[in-house]
């Protein structure tokens, strides 16, 4: 383990790592949710900074197994919002949910928002990915997928500003695959993976995890990402 | 489908059914908490009603794969708490866990509360059983668990007044056995499954489901089944 990182594992939700950060800048705080992993499975735990120096601990948002949370950055008809993917029991398939809060810490009113396929580049699994971002038509998420043979890529959705359950338009293939040599080969070879993505001047960039071994970053102007879209 | 049922399936989430239900007053009004099972997986809803005629949806409390949920009769420390039970991801074993809600819709801070052994009758899989009784020593409750063959039991544990996420004291055998003609065969055989008990002057009265084919009661002192508990 890093000895300089900044969240470690201190709790028995926490013993086998802490994964998979992703930052919300919410009403002047930040909120990093991540996943908390251990004998007892994978949760997804928060906690919040104002300076990245201390954080304060809000404990388990989401009890196993669920990861890929992806809060949004502001509340929509008076609550906060995010995304998380629970993972499927005895049945059912992967799928991406909404579900709502007063707090940030206790979430409820939980509905399905997207599933991958039957066959393709999204039938083994699909989860979030980056935090939502506000865009002019609606809310844009990228989100992962992988098929059966593990190969990780990434799509995008466009969900309605009113209620974000609602899937406007989405991408059907893969805007981003495993290509590069740092991508397709490596700890976790065949894997694109994004924790989060930026909105400046019209200009996507998409900070991602290549073969869960560096990170690297690609762009692309919004209308081209939009333009790949068909209505949902 | 009984065209009488109180309680339809009416959602995307109930399309297979609507199972389990469990009935906890509070505040006056009585919330009604079960199984939703549908492709999606299962679920856990709640609705809310004074009269059993009509009912208020609260939607989806705990989304796949969740059950056994069972909700205090009263606020601690100001906040809902129910008991839940997580379905295992890709690792971790069948456990109770608690969560606390300001409004009995949004759930979080979720922690541990109980596993099964790696052996016995609770080395399958364990759950929450009737909704929570306040006893004098502590919340007693009574679960049930299931062995690997899914011989179905039921045990008891008391947890602290303050903070029921810690176990006081708990049965370390069965309290309750499928023996009679009844529990032994039937739809699901060799099950004994409990959503309501009841304590009234010292006797606990245990209403539960036989081989998944009918509803038996069962009784006993209080005392006797505290003498039954070694301290956690």
């Amino acid at each position: 383990m890093d000895d300089r990182a900044w969240l470690k594992p201190e709790t028995s939700y926490e013993s086998y790592g802490v994964e998979d950060a992703r930052i919300t800048a919410i009403d002047g705080a930040y909120f990093v949710n991540y996943s908390a992993v251990s004998e007892h499975g994978i949760a997804t735990g928060l906690v919040e900074t104002v300076d990245f120096r201390s954080y304060t601990r809000h404990g388990i948002i989401f009890p196993p197994s669920n990861r890929d949370v992806a809060l949004f950055p502001q509340r929509v008809n008076g609550l906060y919002l995010c995304y998380h993917r629970p993972m499927p029991g005895e049945f059912g398939r992967y799928s991406i949910w909404l579900s709502s809060s007063p707090d940030l810490v206790r979430w409820g009113d939980h509905r399905l928002v997207l599933q991958g396929s039957e066959m393709g580049w999204d039938s083994g699994r699909v989860g979030g990915g980056a935090p939502p971002i506000w865009a002019e038509h609606g809310w844009l998420s990228i989100y992962h997928a992988a098929d059966r043979q593990q190969r990780y890529c990434l799509g995008a959705f466009l969900a309605s500003h009113a209620d974000p359950a609602q899937v406007i338009a989405r991408t059907r293939e893969p805007i981003f695959i495993p290509e590069a040599l740092y991508e397709v080969s490596g700890f976790f070879p065949n894997v694109v993976f994004t924790c989060g993505v930026t909105l400046v001047d019209g200009i996507i960039r998409l900070y991602y995890g290549a073969a869960d071994d560096s990170i690297a970053l690609a762009e692309a102007p919004l209308t081209s990402l939009l333009g790949l879209m068909t209505a949902s």
